[in-house]
């Protein structure tokens, strides 16, 4: 990993190289590298954790002044219990996941002779924005050395002295192995951002990390593909034929769980002919975790028997098409299954999206018709989540409607490239009057 | 199909919403509705060529006085011998094809009940903008059917007359079907273009079909992904061991069998040592088609043998990065494989750059070095064809490091989600001490 100072289309042109080199290294000179990495991590530990001391300095200042967030200061501490090995620990398991380059995925039999093969390949060079937390540094490098992508990395500023620390011993640790130093860049310049994002003729893919907005102001402002999604707004479809226990437990889950995060409901459609049956037991199951219940009118007259502390209040229509993070859930009541499918697909952030119902054949109507990248019958928004899925990692979840739908794994972060290997074959030879037929025959993967 | 005069943002609108509709229907529904538009199209014949007689009239005297090209008239003429045919018989073997939408690509059991699948579905609203041929309207509408997603055509003025007719007759046709009438939109309002590339929030996917300033004013004017390629700058590595024979062969037609096809080789990179064996030869074979050779120094003086019919120029910098579409091919002298794969990936178009070699060690470097959509291994770059694939079909060639790269079929049209199905699974019931633990198992595809 090479600390630039570069311009960033030196940076990018720098990383595009070493992604040519690095694409044609072999899993084991990869793995080797996250060893390395890892191992230099371990010993530098002290010098890394004095400069993220320094860094948490300046961020209790500024807390203390007003200027930051109690909780952006909790982020940046590398020596909250278990956050360090964690991080390096994280990097044996990226280590630990199946190769995904090199994957052939469609073997074809174009004629005697003339094979043709779709083999997975990485990307290229990767772009990486992302905010406070200093761990995601190591994190990121090794899903991109894993994956046989370059990065360059540009963090938030609160960060800078751990981030430097940190590419230091990554780099490092990088010089005794075969991945070139410049396929992980940190970036350290100023104001770096814009000039990045305008490299799309040298970075493949820009992922953030980070807060909705800082997603939102780099989707608006480059024509590199953006691998994420500004929004989580989930909701929930309560039919009436739900279990009204288990309708309690998953609204109550998807919900209070954690409700800052994306995959966390945000809004609760209710069939009207459940508003006096399931409705009542899953709203006083919310009202006891303290959650705001913003309900139109039919939905609120059916919670009139709700204890007096519960938090219930008047919708708006811009509740419907907000994302809360926090115990507020928007409510509406729908006649049916189309009803609810059609809002849900206006309102929604195409995220996670559930219908509770006994009815399979609702369900598969539901699941067949929201248009999103995760859509579920009786379980909790929260299962989206690539970790939950199995992926072994998680690079982001995307709300795309190409490449990559939903929590990406590894194989976010690869291509394919088609190879043919033939004898002298020209294409003049095949078709019309007499010409050679193709075959198209479909070979085993191996 | 509607001929809509409404404005980009309604179309987009409209085919959004029709969308949801199309990819909720069974493949059955979808291939009806190719059936009646093939048999809607064969009973509008009349009028279709009638329409089509009068785009060729205003053609012909736009050519006349010079300002439209004749190939394009040519293009234009739907009744030309086999075309009108062709048409028809395109939209049943779109037909024929197997159902992309419903794949299910990944299963695996989260927890007793908990089960995730992964099914491919529709991207949803797909923009195609195309120039004058206008059968291309007919392929597009049945792709856009057979893989469920809406589509919004808008189509070059030249054959404005013909669009209408044949949008008309598909538009009669699907309202017998249950495929929504908006699903397939054109656009005839003039200067749309613009307002279109600008609905990123309801349109998913630009396909140009066209010239490569059409691709590249598109690709340079949108924030909707754009699948296509501008250039096609394909290259050959000819090295020492090549057999001369074959070489020429692959080399001629990789050159002449169409030039101006985005697979036609542009630059021929000859190892220095190949330089006086194998090189005259190929340049022999070359100039026999009369193609011009732009040489650099050494290359240029290892032809003086050829006949002084043979057109043999000193190349400029600027060729090495030019797509020439015609006879004449860019000639450099490389010192060995490297050198070579650093110019491709420097100079090339990321299309299909091949390898001649009787070394399968070189040939296996050269394809995992070289970063493009193809790389072969003794074949003409011609090969790059969906056809030739044996896709059945072509969408296009993308040259994109995300999603569909190479020639596209209709699997490039696809994207998937996620569906799980719980029995009321929440995420809190999951790890910390005592938690459950997933049992991340595979299952069969079925």
């Amino acid at each position: 990993m090479s600390l630039t100072n570069a311009s960033p289309l030196d940076a990018a042109l720098a990383a595009k190289s070493a992604s040519h080199v690095l694409a044609t290294l072999p899993a084991s000179a990869r793995n080797d590298a996250l060893t390395a990495m890892h191992d230099g991590l371990a010993q530098a530990r002290d010098d890394i954790l004095a400069a993220n001391a320094r860094d948490l300095d300046l961020a209790r200042k500024a807390a203390a002044d007003g200027s930051l967030s109690q909780s952006l200061v909790s982020r940046l501490d590398l020596g909250k219990k278990g956050k360090w090995e964690d991080m390096l620990q994280g990097i044996l398991d990226v280590r630990g996941l199946d190769d995904p380059v090199g994957r052939v995925t469609l073997r074809t039999r174009l004629d005697d002779g003339l094979d043709l093969e779709r083999v997975t390949c990485p990307i290229g060079v990767l772009l990486i924005i992302f905010e406070a937390r200093p761990e995601v540094i190591a994190n990121i490098a090794a899903l991109a050395v894993k994956s046989g992508n370059a990065a360059i990395l540009k963090g938030g500023k609160e960060s800078t002295e751990s981030f430097i620390a940190i590419s230091r011993a990554i780099g490092a640790a990088l010089d005794r192995t075969r991945v070139p130093n410049a396929a992980i860049q940190l970036v350290t310049t100023r104001d770096a951002i814009p000039e990045l994002l305008a490299q799309d003729r040298h970075i493949d893919l820009v992922i953030p990390r980070g807060s909705n907005e800082l997603v939102r102001y780099i989707k608006g402002n480059t024509r590199i593909p953006v691998l994420g999604h500004a929004d989580g707004l989930c909701s929930i479809y309560l039919e009436q034929s739900a279990d009204p226990k288990m309708a309690a437990d998953v609204v109550v889950d998807a919900k209070t769980s954690y409700p800052a995060a994306c995959n966390s409901l945000e809004t609760l459609l209710v069939q009207e002919s459940a508003l006096d049956t399931v409705f009542p037991l899953v709203a006083a199951a919310l009202a006891s975790k303290g959650v705001e219940l913003r309900c139109d009118t039919k939905s609120k007259a059916a919670l009139s028997s709700l204890p007096s502390t519960a938090k219930v209040v008047d919708v708006t229509a811009e509740d419907y098409d907000t994302e809360f993070l926090d115990l507020v859930l928007a409510v509406k009541t729908v006649s049916d299954l189309d009803e609810a499918v059609a809002h849900i697909n206006t309102h929604g952030s195409h995220h996670t999206d559930i219908i509770l119902t006994t009815s399979g054949n609702l369900a598969e109507q539901f699941m067949s018709a929201v248009d999103s990248a995760g859509v579920y019958w009786n379980a909790s928004t929260r299962f989206a989540d690539g970790m939950r899925y199995g992926f072994g990692t998680e690079v982001g979840i995307s709300t795309n409607k190409i490449h990559s739908r939903g929590p990406v794994g590894l194989e976010g972060l690869m291509i394919y490239k088609y190879k043919i290997r033939g004898a002298g074959h020209v294409t003049a030879a095949y078709g019309g009057a007499g010409g050679k037929q193709f075959k198209h025959e479909s070979l085993p993967l191996e």
